[in-house]
């Protein structure tokens, strides 16, 4: 159940507190170069600790290649990444292990196992995305041999919004902001809840650009459902919109219908996707973030002898998790296309009658 | 790919305008009573042909039960359900036959697959929907046993919206209102768009009480991420919100903790999810569905040879798929419970103990 | 728990005496002829009643379509197949409801689900099988676009065994028979233990010729692997030798290991599978089967109130199950082979570039 | 594909030469106490180089606990274990970068993959086996709670055979021989094989004793098909066999037959599965290893450029694989029982209303 994907897999383990978070790939083709200055570059994209917007706690985020990969290219074996743990202060949990913080998943973690690993938030610590991260930047080295590029930032912190979407900015604002106007009242929507001991949410879109037609298996396991299943299930995440999103529901058909042009689609309500397929529009897809329920305000809750309790929280947390939040989204889309990518080889009989007439028999003239 | 659900399966099969819909269920616990009236029911609340807002296509929508049921019980083999089509007329498609209809899977399985089954939109249409709401059926007899129970309606239509959530009132309302008071709006919004050739959208809420704690398997199949897939794959919704949903973009950390109290939480922001487990507070669900893309409005498109083409649609579709496609939603739920309500037997030693010392040894003082 | 495969994926439903035998098929690639002759003549090869060496049980065993083929061919949607049941005596059974057979599946059923539809054997019958053999038979259709065909036969019945391997005769041998000069023995076993109301194992063999090298997926779902499950799944399957088999304990490596000189290999003690992928050479497999449980001579076991009882069974029953058994073995090798053939395509990134190479952008210079 | 088992799944990574070995044990229920002295005397039963009759290579096979286990016990989230490899000499290896070895996965890998890692072996190395012995381990702990106990060992090496099961005398047995008479001669056998730079094949048979009625899943996930897939897959594995296996053939119904007395099954010719499920007698498997492949008399092969070449292995190979492979095969064993355990839970709907009933609900008269 650690497990994402159907034909390129995912499967990460380790906790946030525990001796560091690792990752198995299995599915690669084999041949794909594997660049290690990519995933470095992509892990600094999310790592903490780069600027006030974010946790102080420091991490290195060094991936070590353990498997899978010989001279530089992937083999077909599964591709293990180990990411060992560093600057955890365990001592800043010892006083949360007997509380179940408002918001987090102690309380759900501890009835459902009845064992919880308190130190960090455990399994359930956004920790554990360093994965996501480096196994998104692998999936991208797939992607980019077929052309597919990827967008995204933040378009909403708090109150403040903004209908921008300049995806180049975004790249160097240090919060991904998507608009340079904007980028200003956001980081102080941040600075402000932290001032106040407290967290805010926020709103992030990711794009993938050239997606080729045809990616996505319905009925269940549609493109759609699959990046929802993807984004909802990263830490924080409450909602899910594709296209339109949210809006589509007070739309009439006439306005909302993407009419098929010569040159292409009149617009793009579809967010790229028809019948949980692509349809070779850029896939557009928004997810809302909750605010960081590890908030410095005093709360109300339970202990584990299930009193009430009023507590306060210490330790080193992002005022914000949507910022680097967004660059775990932008990773687990690369991931769904990825793997929906390569289940896609699968559609036609031409396709698979082309591949077994291409292989060479090694034989001379043998009784192969 | 035609399968949803990990420990519970179904696997659907059958096109708008082949022989019928079929599902297979696949790991229901042996012994549950199969209670066909309760399948009737449920049926007959997604059924089209009922009233204005609907479409005018009949369909019986008669459940036959091929196999795994013995003496009306569940006997632990996969469970067939057939659902014969009727009343289809494939000649209203004759003519869509060398078009792509806007918004619809037309486009993407031609350039997917080849091949089309271009017959009132194949696999693609919503008539298999009718499947997963008889196997719906058949997970709310299980959850019913452990005392789950389910809510759902539509809160909006194009323009208007309601914070009101009557789900009694949505039980017995023609178009599953939750607001006695706004019901008449929302169908002057369906009359008016359907009387414009046109269609309009919906949003719809989806609750289920009682839940256990504990339902939701992390990290890549909480319970959030699995009922998004589920609810995302569903034809025309665009849009997926657990409890607060995108409002918790908004939000400061302060407001949205749901604090935990001796009686239970002080709020449900969460909407019954925390790390995607269930936290034992009611699941909350909202989803909004994009306008009927079958509009009788002229559009633009392109024909099969990929020419530019004008065209209007004929045929019966519904002006809203929300009002039917709650009902397949709140299904859906069911579903998506039910599949981690058998996984979660899983999560903890003492059970699984507890269930091995039940074993009876039929052997009298025997060997084993 | 119903399904075989991976890729192209088999679930079976059904049970002996009810409605029918159903089998929903999912992965195919689209674009397949579906040749209804062809499934028609594999269905014949295992029907039975069709001479004194089977039960004279009559089963039409028609084959209908329900679903993903359009206009012949396969549309990429799961197909649908349905056998009726006819001819079922489920009166035969009345008897049998209160006591387990030895060697039968009754114990096991009753014991696990606590409840059993006892008819026939319900899901634990061999009719079952006969879904396995209409979904071989698309399989076999799939394969032969890329040049793989089958072969099969008995070459044990009893205490009468065979080196001979003539798989032509066995084509038309009325026992499947691969050695004209022992068929005549092989049917004195069968009839000898049949007239002392008993049954007789059997011993088959399979092969296919012209398997492409590269298939199967290291390192836990390896060819052999793959092709051991589903044999030793098949109703009274006890061994599963690949190439030399049991034999391999008695040889030295200088004996057993294959050659590879230029034109193929010295030998074949592999079975034409190495590390878990065909290495190009025919593959080789065995299955020897149990004899029939269903005998008319008396027996000891328990009823259900767990008291000693003494019985004799009635009905119609093969005397040897590995007659019939051996079309279905042939049958499951081929739905394994076109699991691992799909899977296969993902192997390398060249094959991956070249199908993305190849999808054309059917929009007019347009932006996508 | 790296992957086995449903319920409880392990995915290994890691190559012969490459930093290690690893294994990510997901589903295993929560509150187990992962005893790591048993872990590391089971590896110790694997262990290379403890006497003449294994590969004179030395493996400390070290098991790092890396995720998942917390003060000592499981907590539900995968476990990764990690065994660094050692004492590699990868300049073994250097001068077959160049040629296929015969029975070795050479040719295939480099055929599916198009590259291959040469060292060792790489992935297709028996070196991976030490992470099956890891994670058995860890199945075994959890059988021992239900009582389930493990016996295995050596009937046959070369022409030597012996029907002797003494299974407490291969506990101690340097070689695992099933019979202190014959020990002396199967040791002669790998001696002289060894002496010849040949190697020979051995036969094998494991046991499981106290297993509950009841495992398996019908019908493609019998419990007989799961071991065959689990030990086919083994290196060097060319046959299983269940219960009285490939002798089956030979035998009729009424000697075959279990019968069913008060006290237990008069015989155990079934091998301890009756329709895919345990039927609570003793398990019996056995399989059959072919020679190891490595031998250092002179071979015929291609190189890499397909010409024809003799050469002679050099390195340190274990003379007889199936010695230390019995010890795998019984911890695979041993996996897939505690899988089929696991996934049984779901088997009666009385378990499952039972489980839900037990959830206490820890809101003190609260609104859940």
């Amino acid at each position: 159940m650690n497990t994402l994907g159907l034909a390129l897999r995912i499967s990460t383990f380790g906790e946030s507190h525990g001796a560091g978070i690792g990752c198995v790939i299995d599915g690669l083709p084999a041949g794909l170069k594997i660049d290690e200055e990519f995933i470095y570059s992509e892990m600094q994209r999310r790592t903490p600790g780069r600027n006030i917007f974010s946790t102080q706690r420091k991490e290195s985020d060094r991936v070590e290649i353990l498997s899978g990969v010989f001279e530089s290219h992937s083999t077909g074996a599964p591709i293990a990444l180990w990411i060992a743990n560093q600057n955890q202060k365990s001592s800043d949990y010892k006083e949360i292990q007997n509380i179940f913080r408002p918001s987090h998943a102690d309380w759900t973690y501890q009835h459902k196992y009845n064992i919880r690993d308190y130190r960090g938030g455990g399994r359930a610590s956004a920790r554990e995305s360093a994965a996501r991260v480096a196994a998104g930047a692998i999936a991208k080295l797939l992607l980019q041999e077929i052309g597919i590029e990827f967008q995204s930032g933040i378009f909403s912190i708090g109150e403040t919004c903004t209908e921008e979407r300049d995806f180049t900015f975004a790249k160097t604002s240090e919060i991904y902001a998507l608009d340079s106007k904007i980028e200003e009242s956001f980081k102080k929507e941040i600075l402000q809840a932290k001032n106040n001991h407290d967290s805010i949410g926020a709103g992030a879109e990711i794009r993938a650009l050239k997606v080729p037609l045809g990616l996505g298996e319905p009925l269940y396991h549609k493109l759609d459902a699959q990046l929802a299943a993807a984004l909802m299930g990263l830490n924080g995440v409450k909602a899910v919109e594709i296209g339109t999103g949210t809006n589509v529901a007070k739309m009439r058909g006439s306005v909302h219908n993407d009419s098929i042009l010569p040159h292409g689609f009149s617009s793009n309500h579809s967010g790229g996707i028809l019948g949980g397929i692509s349809n070779g529009d850029t896939l557009v897809v928004r997810i809302y973030f909750k605010p960081t329920p590890s908030i410095f305000l005093p709360q109300q809750t339970l202990n584990s002898k299930l009193e009430p309790v009023e507590f306060s929280l210490k330790g080193r947390h992002d005022p914000c998790i949507g910022i680097r939040g967004v660059v775990v989204a932008e990773s687990l889309v690369a991931l769904v296309l990825a793997d929906m990518a390569i289940l896609n080889l699968h559609s036609q009989l031409s396709a698979f009658k082309q591949f077994y007439n291409s292989i060479h028999n090694p034989f001379s003239g043998g009784k192969i």
